[in-house]
């Protein structure tokens, strides 16, 4: 069996081995933390569980920045021991997520990639700890992250002191697929020298001043599975219209049968997406992405995606089971870079990517809502969507038309809140069909989506809108008074859908 | 005098001099014109002129494409003789903004940093003619800008055909201040290289296959003059409370006297605060912007900056009399470039731009409104304010609190439409003071902007909606269906403002 202490190469270093309880004991109320983990991957566990136990029995607040999603359900027990009082960039726990809209504690929604940004640049609370998950520390003083980058290496280059959390259970074969690159200060930085996704740029591992390292714990514990569910009849067909779409690009001449680097979001729908290309013709694929879920690996080992960057591998449990073991096999096709890397506006812009992600609603003019359920009830956060989708080739929103067994329309006169412009929205795509929004002014727009993605049982409802709307007049026709009354009327009767009784 | 033929150092370019009406003839109708011209300046005049007396006489409709909005009444024109099909990315005239709010041609509000890589996409319909002014045709076949780049660079490549109207009435020594660099498509494209605003990358001209080169036409007009106000009291206002805002940044060292690349967009508050630069500590300044108004010549003439990249020069007429004759002293100090790289996310996130916008609302949590005046009716456009807010480092939006003698307020409970998330809005600025809103949650967001940007006449109606939102609580507390009642309030009754006899 492997000796723990071969994980860390510096023997110096053998001396700051703690448990997670002294590390946690470390840490005082008014405190801000950094902790690894994106995606239910790569969390930093025991210490974060360790404080929880310690908050259980003292009152004490801390912020707490991530990459984004915990796993381990370190989210919903730090919501429900009252530990926080500001946390970002983005949660998709139902516990934290009712505590926020409760306004127990505060939430900052940001883009994916601006955290690192507004670390270096000081304008956030300052870093008291990192808490860094990883699988080894290197002899020339680097931290291997695990399952995830995220912002690890500018929470450790930034925070006072730093926690690493050396977790067995996470697979050593990891070391060597990280490719971790700082790009400086804004106004005294260099560009970014990736032109396409399997460019190496960095150091395998994050560079720390060890003399920061305050404490190192062993863990042994895997990552979270994935809660992400199989494809299901409407996802499929999700799939197809987006396959459908893709396949007339290429008629068009615009695109090849390579396509071009693929980002998707994560979730059912994404993953259901790229699971729905590996009976396509497309092949020779490229994915630069945030999260890699299963369908990519599927895609890996099907031969049709040859190579794939991301900042996170968000596995089911029996996709781990394979995957994990076998990582020597995907070593020249797989990167892991920081998220502000993988989500970065100058490399997606460059590079055109392909940007796939799932919206909560959209308005018959293009406007995307991700976020905000009824316009006040946070979900999850924007994520990483607002970084891919201004900057990208093609920015496609996915969504079902109907939520609720049609008490809810997807497709709204106007969204309730507004993540994504119709700027930034090229193409929407539900079961029912897809729309090309680009080169098309608001009332070109409209009709489209109302014809092509709109749920039947919505259409002539948003057409009767839009019709009215047209007499009053505008370059993006509304009736104000009636615009947000879908969701007050959702609110006050329980469905968005009008006379009822006259449909039944 | 000057022979005009000494414009065109390729002899053999001499024979495609011709008339105006003559190359108007050849335009279409169902065709798509790429027209040069940015913010009232460097636009082709005399061949849209001819254009728009032949349609006088003719039914017909073209598509116009442009860097942005059109002098010289072009814009007003067009609208007038009814010869639009489609127009984008931006405009700023009285009558084609009422035709556009009538729904008679339809426009497409774009970022202006994205027409270019749409134009290169194919994705929009393809440009027959493009129209562009310069200053000369030099002999190794580059075609020389005048007063402003926009979009001629990548116009004048994907055109099938292209018209050059050289304008006698431009000053001449604007030859060698402009930098055309083309990125190539996405893709198949490397890091543009700019570090600074000083960095030249280019040709000073737009290289051309002059078999392209159908028609040269003489003109002898000079740019319409910018219609920026002076200062006011108000304006003086912001741009004070802006530079405490500044200042502060210097003081928490976050910021030197230096500051950082300033961008600014067009218009009288912007024109404003670059004015109150003039008396402020900040010196050897620097401008990475997209229009350069008066008060920036005024700094360089100051002494206070040191350099200036822009992509248009729009100035009033008497700035124009002291500064055209004169470019030989801004020589070292002053660079054209196309909006695509004057506005491209990739340098502005590098070099980490300040940047400073005009707001028609805002509200309570930050987001804003750019460009429809009560959610329906378009203003001018989103123009770069989008491209330079979401990569800047500081994204920073000034408007006057109130409008029409406080029958409206700029601050609202809900925006009637959205171009700026809270994602990508760190600072609001009106006469009444800013708000810094970097690492504040909604909830810490709406009780900064009420009692530090609100016009006190509408703070207590604006803290009783957030009030009563509260008890619906909710990550972004709103009320939905009083969400847009200020907008119909003022929209049935002429002002926002309620309980006005109370008050009275």
């Amino acid at each position: 069996m492997e000796n723990v202490f071969d994980r860390i190469h510096n023997h110096h270093l053998h001396e700051k081995v703690v448990s997670a309880q002294e590390a946690a004991s470390w840490i005082k109320s008014g405190m801000t933390l950094g902790l690894s983990g994106f995606t239910r991957a790569g969390d930093a566990k025991a210490v974060p569980m360790a404080l929880v136990e310690r908050a259980k029995y003292g009152k004490m607040k801390v912020n707490v920045y991530t990459g984004a999603s915990l796993g381990s359900d370190i989210d919903r027990m730090f919501a429900e021991v009252g530990l926080l009082n500001k946390r970002l960039p983005f949660q998709a726990d139902p516990t934290m997520r009712k505590k926020i809209n409760q306004g127990e504690f505060y939430f900052i929604d940001q883009h994916l990639s601006k955290t690192s940004e507004m670390v270096r640049a000081q304008v956030l609370e300052p870093i008291d700890f990192a808490i860094v998950e990883a699988i080894a520390i290197t002899g020339d003083n680097m931290i291997i992250p695990s399952t995830s980058v995220g912002n690890s290496m500018v929470f450790a280059q930034y925070a006072k002191s730093i926690i690493v959390e050396i977790n067995m259970a996470q697979p050593r074969l990891l070391e060597g697929l990280h490719d971790l690159y700082e790009p400086g200060k804004q106004g005294d930085r260099s560009p970014i020298p990736i032109t396409k996704p399997d460019d190496r740029i960095g150091s395998i591992g994050i560079p720390v001043d060890m003399g920061k390292v305050r404490g190192i714990v062993f863990t042994n514990q895997k990552d979270s599975p994935s809660t992400i569910t199989p494809p299901d009849k409407e996802t499929e067909t999700i799939a197809q219209h987006l396959i459908a779409f893709l396949r007339q690009e290429v008629q068009e001449g615009r695109l090849t049968n390579r396509l071009a680097p693929l980002q998707s979001g994560i979730g059912t729908v994404s993953n259901a997406v790229f699971h729905g290309l590996l009976d396509s013709e497309f092949t020779d694929l490229e994915v630069y992405s945030e999260v890699l879920q299963d369908a990519v690996f599927e895609l890996m080992d099907a031969g049709k995606v040859r190579y794939a960057s991301c900042c996170s591998i968000t596995l089911s449990g029996p996709k781990m089971e394979q995957v994990f073991p076998n990582l020597e096999k995907y070593r020249d096709k797989l990167i892991l870079r920081p998220q502000e890397i993988s989500n970065h506006p100058e490399v997606i812009r460059r590079m055109g990517l392909i940007a796939i992600n799932t919206a909560l609603e959209f308005d018959i003019y293009g406007n995307v809502n991700s976020t905000h359920v009824l316009g006040t009830q946070m979900m999850n956060g924007i994520g990483g969507s607002g970084d891919f989708a201004r900057n990208s080739r093609i920015s496609i929103f996915v969504t079902k038309s109907i939520a609720k067994d049609g008490k809810i329309s997807s497709i709204v006169p106007f969204i309730s809140h507004v993540d994504h412009t119709e700027h930034d929205v090229d193409v929407v795509v539900t079961e029912q069909g897809y729309a090309d929004l680009r080169g098309l002014a608001p009332r070109e727009r409209a009709e489209l989506i109302i014809n092509r993605c709109a749920h039947p049982m919505y259409r002539e409802q948003l057409m009767d809108y839009y019709l009215e709307a047209l007499t009053r007049g505008g370059q993006t026709p509304h009736i104000l008074e009636k615009a947000l009354s879908w969701h007050t009327n959702y609110a006050q009767t329980g469905t968005m859908l009008q006379k009822v009784l006259q449909r039944g």
